[in-house]
C-alpha cells in the first residue's frame, strides 16, 4: 500500500512517523487545557473528544470519546475501529472538502502533553525472543540449561503490574529492594546495583472474551486494538534473588514504560509477515494459518546525564518466535477472561548479533563486557540520570509508520521511609 | 471485647457469624432489583447505598456507595471507615431509637443474592505458609529443595489475574493446558487432570499508595481494609510443566472465588496474634512491632455430586509465617503503587498435620495416598461437579465473626472452540 496523501502537507514527508496510513491514538492536553483523546496526523494532533461532543464522529448510541482513555473504543470492538479510521481518513485525505469543518479541531503536536493512552486493565509480560530467552538462561542457568525445557512449546508469559505502567516522559525511581550475592550470606535491604530496560512491544488488547471460554487464534488475533513500544525495566540483582520458584515480583515492579501513541493493527496491516520457522511443531491451538508478526524496526538510545545520546541496540520485532495473537490465545486457553485494555508484552526482542540484545544485562554480557559509549564511558547497568529511549518503525511505500519516543530517565532512589538496618 | 448487643435478635446468637461486632461489607440484590452495597447483621442486611442516597450515611462530599462495588468507600482510607463502622453501631445497637428510621433498609440475607463485593484491581498471591511451602516444594523439588533460599527472608509472591476473581456460587470449568508427564516426549492439550482447591484468606487494599514511594509496614497494616476467603483453585499438571522460569499463569488463570463478605479489619482487631517465631532474622522494613497475623480458624468442606459434604482439613490463619501487612510492605518496596480494591491472597494456609493441609495436593500427598471421603469414595484431586466451600471464622467473647461461605462448584471441561490435535 502507498502513502494516502492528507491536506496536512506534514504527513506526506516519507519520513514523517504519523502519516494518514498512520493515525494512531493517543490521549493529550495543550495549554493546561483537559485531558482528551486524540489522533497524531503529520505535525498535529487531531481532538476526537471534542469531534465526538460536536456530533462530527459517532461510534456508538452513547459517547465513547468523553473520557481520557482510549478503553470504551476498544470494547466496541472491530466493526467500530475500521468505522472511525474510515471517518478519520475521510476528514483528513488530501481533496477532502471537509477542511474548514476539522481544522478548529487541530493542534500542533509540539505544544501537546501526552498522558497514558489507555487504562491498563491487567499487565502480563511474555518472553517471546528466542535469543532473548537463552541469552538470559545462560547467564541465570548456565548455557546447557539455558532454553527452558517448556520454551518451544509453550508462550511463556507471566502475570505484571498495572498500576506502574507508565507513559513516555515519567521519571523511574531506582527502587529499593532485598540483593544477594552468591557470596552473601543473607540479603541486605538496598538500592538496586543492576537497573536495566528492556526493549519490547506491547499488544493492546481491545475486544473483550467470556470467563471460562477460551479463544481461538484467529479470535485472538482480532481481539487486538493496536501496538505501543514497551519498556519493561527490570531490576536484575532483585531479581536473581526473589525468582525462584515463582518467578519475578518486585523485580519487574517498579515501571513499565509505554509510548504515548497505540498504532492500531489497522495501520500495521501492511508489515505482517509470517513466523520464524518452528523447530518442533506448535500444538494446535497456536498453529497460525498467515502472517501474524510484524516487520517493525526497533532500537534502543541511552543518553547519559549531561551526554550525547547513543543507540545501542538495533532489532525487528519480528525477531520472536511466538507472535501477540499466539500469547493472547495461550493467555485464554485456561479461561481465564481478557478485558478491554488488557496489555501483553511481548517480551525482550534481542536478534541474533551482540548489536540486536534487547537489554543492558544481555549487552554487557551480566556486566562482564562493559557496553562502550564513547568518550570513555560504559555502561554495564544503568546510572542514575540515564535516559532510555526506544523507537519504532516500520516503512511502507514511501511512507513511515511510528510510535512516538518511548522515553523514561533513571532518578536516583529515594530516601528510605523504612527503620535503618 | 464482649457481643455488642443488637435489636436485630438474631445478631445476639453467640454462633451467629454477624453479630453487631462484625458488620462486614458486600453488594447484594433482592428480587431482581439493582445491586446495592449492604451489611450483614444476624439474619439481615442492611442498605447502605440506600442508606447514602436517604442521606442517613454522609461518608464524603460526594456519593461513595452509589456504585455496586466498595471501593470508593476503600479509597476514602481509615477514618472514613471508622466512621460507618461508628455510624452503622449507632443506628443498630440495642435500645438505638432509630429502629423505626432503619427499618426500612433492611432485607432478609436468605432471599439477597450476592455479587463480587469490590472490584478487584489487581490481584497478588503470595506463598506465606512454611508448611505449604515445604509440603509443595519437596513434591516438586524433592526434600532437599523444598524450602527456596529466599523463602524466610522474602514474603515471596507473584502477580495473579484479577479478571478471574469470582464471588462465592460462581461455576467453575475444569481448564484446558498443555500437560507433560515426565516420561511424555510432548506436552498435549487436554483438560486438567490434576485440579486442585487452595484455602487462603485475602487482604483487601483499601488506601492507595504513590508510584515511587514504598510504605512502612505500619503504613501498611493501616492501608487495609479487610479479609476475604479465597479459593486460588490450580491446575497442578498445568503448573508442573509451565512454571520455569517464570512462574505459575494458566495453571492459576481459571478462577479465584472470594467470599461474599469483607470482614473490615476493625472487627478483626481482637482477634490479632503475635507471628510464629522467626528462624531467621527479618530484614527491618519487614520486623513488626505488635500482632499483626489473625486467629481466624478456617475449614474446607467437599461436597461430591450426589455425595454428602465432608470437612476435608481444619486450620488456622495464624499459621502463616508473613502477615498481609509484610506482604503489602513487601509489595510496595519497589516502587509500585497499590490501588483501593487490590487483593492479597495469603497463600495455602496449612498446619503441620496432615489433616490441617489446605490442598488436596497435600492432602492425597501428590495423588499417592488418596483421601478417603467415606462410603468408598476418595479424591486424589478435584472430580466434575464437586463443590468446595471455605469457611472461616474468629471466636470472640460470646460471638463469632464469620465471612459467609466461599464455595464453587467444579464443571466439566467445555468443547474445545481449538482445532483438534
Amino acid at each position: 500500500m502507498p502513502l494516502m496523501p492528507s491536506w496536512i502537507e506534514a504527513a506526506n514527508a516519507p519520513d514523517c512517523p504519523f502519516p494518514l496510513n498512520n493515525l494512531p491514538c493517543g490521549v493529550f492536553s495543550v495549554a493546561g487545557g483537559p485531558r482528551h483523546c486524540g489522533v497524531a496526523i503529520g505535525d498535529r494532533i487531531l481532538d476526537v473528544t471534542a469531534m465526538e461532543k460536536a456530533e462530527l464522529i459517532s461510534l456508538a448510541d452513547r459517547p465513547v470519546l468523553d473520557k481520557p482513555e482510549w478503553n470504551a473504543v476498544m470494547a466496541l470492538g472491530p466493526a467500530a475501529w475500521e468505522r472511525l479510521r474510515h471517518l478519520l481518513i475521510g476528514f483528513l485525505r488530501a481533496k477532502s472538502d471537509l477542511q474548514t469543518t476539522i481544522e478548529p479541531y487541530l493542534h500542533p503536536l509540539a505544544s501537546a502533553e501526552m498522558y497514558m493512552p489507555f487504562s491498563v486493565a491487567e499487565y502480563t509480560d511474555f518472553y517471546a525472543s528466542k535469543q532473548h530467552a537463552t541469552n538470559v538462561g545462560t547467564m541465570f542457568r548456565g548455557k546447557d540449561n539455558a532454553l527452558p525445557p517448556n520454551w518451544l512449546h509453550i508462550p511463556i508469559g507471566y502475570n505484571g503490574r498495572a498500576s506502574s505502567v507508565v507513559v513516555s516522559g515519567t521519571d523511574v525511581f531506582r527502587p529499593w529492594g532485598q540483593l544477594k550475592g552468591p557470596q552473601d550470606d543473607a540479603p541486605r535491604f538496598a538500592p538496586c546495583e543492576r537497573f536495566d530496560f528492556e526493549l519490547e512491544m506491547g499488544a493492546v488488547v481491545g475486544t473483550p472474551s467470556r470467563y471460562g471460554r477460551p479463544v481461538t487464534l484467529a479470535e485472538a488475533d482480532a481481539m487486538i486494538f493496536g501496538y505501543v513500544l514497551l519498556n519493561d525495566w527490570s531490576a536484575r540483582d532483585i531479581q536473581a534473588w526473589e525468582y525462584q520458584p515463582l518467578g519475578p515480583f518486585q523485580s519487574k515492579a517498579t515501571a513499565t514504560t509505554i509510548s504515548p501513541w497505540i498504532v492500531t493493527r489497522a495501520a500495521l496491516e501492511p508489515f505482517r509477515v509470517d513466523a520464524p520457522e518452528r523447530e518442533v511443531p506448535l500444538l494446535p491451538y497456536l498453529q497460525d494459518s498467515g502472517p501474524m508478526h510484524y516487520n517493525i524496526e526497533l532500537e534502543v538510545e541511552l543518553t547519559p546525564q549531561g551526554g550525547a545520546p547513543k543507540v545501542i541496540s538495533r532489532t525487528n520485532f519480528r525477531e520472536l518466535y511466538y507472535s501477540a495473537a499466539q500469547q493472547l490465545a495461550h493467555h485464554t486457553s485456561a479461561g481465564g477472561p481478557m478485558r478491554a485494555g488488557d496489555l501483553l508484552g511481548s517480551g525482550t526482542v534481542s536478534g541474533d548479533t551482540r548489536e540486536s540484545r534487547g537489554s543492558l544485562l544481555e549487552l554487557s554480557w551480566g556486566g562482564k563486557e562493559p557496553l562502550d559509549l564513547g568518550s570513555g564511558v560504559s555502561r554495564s547497568f544503568l546510572q542514575d540520570n540515564d535516559r532510555v529511549t526506544l523507537r519504532g518503525l516500520a516503512r511502507g511505500d514511501g511512507y513511515t509508520i511510528g510510535f512516538g519516543d518511548c522515553s523514561g530517565t533513571l532518578r536516583p532512589a529515594i530516601a528510605p521511609p523504612w527503620p535503618a538496618a
